[in-house]
């Protein structure tokens, strides 16, 4: 199993999380998630700083992954409002792989997105 | 907080705005998003070139995300006319992360697109 | 034709089969794919691992991809549980390219999103 | 303006163009798009090879695109068969960006997807 499988600092740019949503709770409502697989032996401890347009960032806020799991975070767990931009920036002391996803239920169907988040090293 | 997190030149190839949208603007407006995040301790000028199918580029268009915020611009402000194919090159003196986001509300419901941008430096 | 195009060494952060599915199977139904290219001249053998939230990982799977072919695997056809966050590490003897995409049908339209998986080596 | 802005070579894993499509032809049409981005003072000539799941290549498909432009090229208009997983190979005398997008309207709306290609070289 690989002991260094991924990166240790990772950029998400793209941020927003809609306030409405129509499908039934807690999968359909509308949500952002950071996918983080930790493929490594230890466990990886991150820090999670949350960027907006007009004050300062916030955090850091601390996740952990334990060793050999992935985690799927939702950013709607997190202190930020909805239906404002925001950026993420998370920070790990183990390498990780991040991915991330939004699933959007406003109207009566859904949509997705989803793409690999920046390995900033 | 890191002073070079990102890079300086990014390309989006893919864009196009669609003409029409049936959702409550500006919200479900059919638009194209550039979200921009400036993790450092300066302001970032960006300079955005856009490329067409059949006529030369147009801009360099300037925006500016100030230090440590993140700006999510949509292509809509910028003097590209609908339903045409283009791309877009985005120059900047300091380091930033790009991504590229559709929102498409041309039928009844939304249909989301979304990637990193191509660092190409 | 190249011999050697690609990574050894692909990582899909997110993972999550919906367990609910409206349009007529097999295409319509909800699914994950790994979409893996093998251009070269020699069989590529993959071997697949999924990593859990709250359990060690399983595999690893193994798949061929024949030279100078594409398959498109469905996550659906291993042994994962519905509505369950996973990841997945995909080991290629030879060099691959691995695009990772999901089609959710559980409401009356479907979503898709889709990404290059991220290149671990 | 950059002389040397991309890759010559690009993959694109994920290939399906869906045979069924309601909306009003040719915006709405089910498509697969391929957008690159030549933002050189030279034409790029690009040669596409398109990979299937049980026979040979076909291809390679020539291009142009002129300098200084992009274009967004359908792969419905090259002799690729409806309902059929496929993977194209993207190379160019000069360097370019490829981005690859799906619109899928065969249900009442639409769904989309886009990635940026893996960059070969």
């Amino acid at each position: 199993m690989p002991q260094t499988l991924g990166r240790t600092r990772w950029v998400i740019a793209e941020g927003f999380i809609p306030n409405a949503g129509r499908g039934p709770s807690p999968q359909m409502e509308s949500h952002e998630t950071m996918c983080v697989l930790n493929a490594g032996t230890a466990d990886a401890h991150l820090k999670i700083t949350i960027f907006f347009t007009d004050r300062d960032p916030d955090g850091p806020f601390e996740l952990t992954v334990p060793a050999r799991r992935t985690r799927h975070f939702r950013f709607n767990d997190l202190p930020i409002p909805r239906d404002t931009d925001y950026s993420s920036l998370i920070e790990s002391d183990r390498p990780v792989v991040v991915q991330h996803t939004r699933l959007d239920s406003r109207l009566a169907d859904l949509a997705l997105l989803s793409t690999v988040a920046f390995p900033a090293d």
